[in-house]
């Protein structure tokens, strides 16, 4: 988000080339897209392989480890063990053979210092030479949030929606990227914006700093006009899974008949939320995949017009 | 093969697909295709990548499982297992994302009812909003069968050729596909045609109506003009492996010498059809492989001239 | 390199595509490329990728064994274990698919005459009816070496340089083939080329011949212009890992201040050479990888214009 100076002038790029995706399929002709991943994708990949292909760019996908690529990510090391190659080579390398680098990682979730270091992504910006996209850190998501932040405006009918961001049950401890990304958002853009979780559940305090947050998810989702609902493990007992809050799953009965329904997906059904709300037209969560495409698709061609 | 009214012509726009496959190779531009693989795949996969790149398609490939996505296919499930996403949102962000969809799977080869049921194939034509097409199920491959279809059209001599498909020893489980659409394809087109198989080793009841079968294979291989080698495990025993039957190998002391041999690959030698028929020129195998190509380029090439 | 008959006039195309690697973009139109992994790879994918995708070709990606897809290699074999299909079928189906087909494979380091067989190798050349491009095979690495030879071109203030292929420390059994095809390479250059490797770990004999070997390290590099380290496992004893040179390791203070270092990538770290070298300007490691791309698309582009 820290990179887009201006979030208006770059949602309005994004509705643009949502209007018309293949108006600038030339921009990216004879350029190469290396994708990076550190952790499997399916969402990531198709949208960006499709932002890619519909500016004319190559793509090259690399998959660590499943690839047989053992990446040394520290300085000085005898590299007798089991790694193959030292990230300085790898993404030296792929500067030679992209123009444009995408890498996703995740944190390991055990210590929140070494995952807010973003050593991956961190490294890839080190060592290329040319530009790096994040599609999913240790602690953020930009891509996704971007996605998000369009569908609230082709959806709201207001100049100012409230916006509710929830923590939902999940039997997995899942990273606080896309939360992180979307309190980041909330920030840009003109909502009355609450954070609903169990006591606990905040957000690293950085994040939360100057952001609303309730504890009573009924409280909270009242009068909402956007209620996104996402799992995150614990920031304060980093990565711990919370197993006491069943009941936050987001049901019809808790959400306003005009409240629209959000998440990133993947999603677990009667979980994180149930059957009848995915299932009703209150539902974005396909638009907001769909918007992925457009939020890749905009970071490439402000990065392919860079140089024009 | 039922979505195909007028089989003759549509195998005549195979043809012309093959005399000239990059004739409209603008058809798809701006077009994706996806690819969801619920089992791995080599010939499919390539075959339908080129024939989506003739027409100037983009291709996205998806291997659930091996991408790392577990799908539930279960309505009103609780997702708190192993199961990632639902294939309602898996199939909604997919057709999101592509103009068309193909999708290959496989049936348990347990419970001959379930199979039937076509679930996969089922609920993505169910959730889709975009066109699906069948890259092999639980009981059919219809694309083979026009493969098949195409490569007698194009080695046949007669108005109506004599085509015996005979069953042949295989040591695992395999489906009945194949050889289902292959029956349904003989029902098409103008042949003599019968069926060779041990005792109990008949296709579906409702399959078979009205198609002769011998239990003989030396007798019906008798003046045969095509005979295709497939291996089904049991449809009365549902799935079972029939091992009695090892001297049904086809072999060239079995074939007349003007019979051509047919087969879909990947074929074990020596097990299902002998070297010395591979080998000599009465092998039609890699006529019927590359014909695949044309196969799902004549339905890709009517989905996409559907609009204009 | 046994197939290039004019050394000299191979690298200038090589330069010449380098200087303008979209300049052919057409010739490719409408072919296909295969490339068939029998390992994992990631440099050769990638820069045979790009290297099609400059010529506009389309290419066809196939992981033997990852896929899903277990290869007979013998002959006249019963195939009911776990192969699943013969290479003359496969082969002969990826020759219908793809216009040109590259393969990589390794040797199996038991048995010295098994490698050189080259069974994966041949057996494509063999059943093949496209032209076979080696990505690297047991026992040699000929694009590689071309990649090797550009840069040695690139960066020589000499008609006459000294080039030392030095053999370098590796825990694991590493194949001869990189060293193999350098020693190949430098016959075919006005080099004044030495092999530096410990007593016993000479190349075999018949790739030694006529090449200067000398087993103290410090001696081959004086004065030399460019020093290439590779690990290799011993000939003689086929197969085995030295352990007892760790000392051979490549440092800042072995190298004169004039010496560009060399390595194919992927290098481990402080085992092979050190940090200080491999982040100095005296490294070369990046422009070798950079040039597999066009070691690739001159073979490639010969191909294509062929049957111009």
């Amino acid at each position: 988000m820290h990179d887009v100076a201006d979030p208006k002038a770059h949602l309005d790029l994004m509705k643009t080339i949502k209007s018309e995706p293949l108006a600038d399929k030339h921009l990216g002709e004879g350029k190469t897209l290396g994708l990076v991943f550190f952790n499997p994708s399916l969402r990531t990949r198709l949208s960006s392989q499709k932002a890619a292909k519909n500016l004319g760019m190559e793509v090259l996908v690399m998959n660590v480890g499943s690839d047989g690529w053992a990446l040394e990510m520290e300085d000085g090391v005898v590299m007798n063990g089991t790694t193959q190659e030292h990230i300085k080579e790898a993404v030296g390398v792929l500067s030679t053979y992209c123009d444009i680098i995408g890498v996703r990682s995740f944190g390991a979730l055990t210590d929140s210092e070494e995952d807010e270091k973003e050593k991956v992504l961190s490294a890839f910006d080190l060592h290329a030479t040319v530009p790096i996209i994040s599609l999913e850190s240790a602690t953020g998501h930009p891509l996704q949030a971007w996605a998000d932040m369009l569908t609230i405006v082709e959806n709201s009918t207001k100049p100012r929606p409230k916006v509710v961001l929830t923590w939902a049950p999940h039997p997995k401890a899942l990273p606080q990227a896309v939360a992180n990304s979307f309190v980041d958002a909330m920030k840009c853009m003109d909502a009355d914006f609450v954070v609903a979780c169990p006591e606990g559940m905040e957000l690293s305090p950085e994040r939360m700093k100057g952001v609303e947050v309730i504890h009573n998810q009924e409280e909270a989702f009242q009068n909402a006009d956007f209620v996104y609902a996402k799992n995150w493990s614990s920031y304060s007992d980093y990565g711990a899974v919370n197993t006491e809050n069943n009941h936050w799953t987001v049901s019809s009965e808790k959400l306003d008949p005009e409240t629209k329904f959000m998440h990133c997906l993947p999603v677990r059904r009667n979980v994180v939320v149930a059957d009848t709300v995915l299932d009703s037209p209150a539902s974005l969560v396909l638009q907001q995949a769909e918007n992925r495409v457009y939020s890749m698709q905009a970071v490439l061609h402000k990065l392919l017009s860079h140089g024009e």
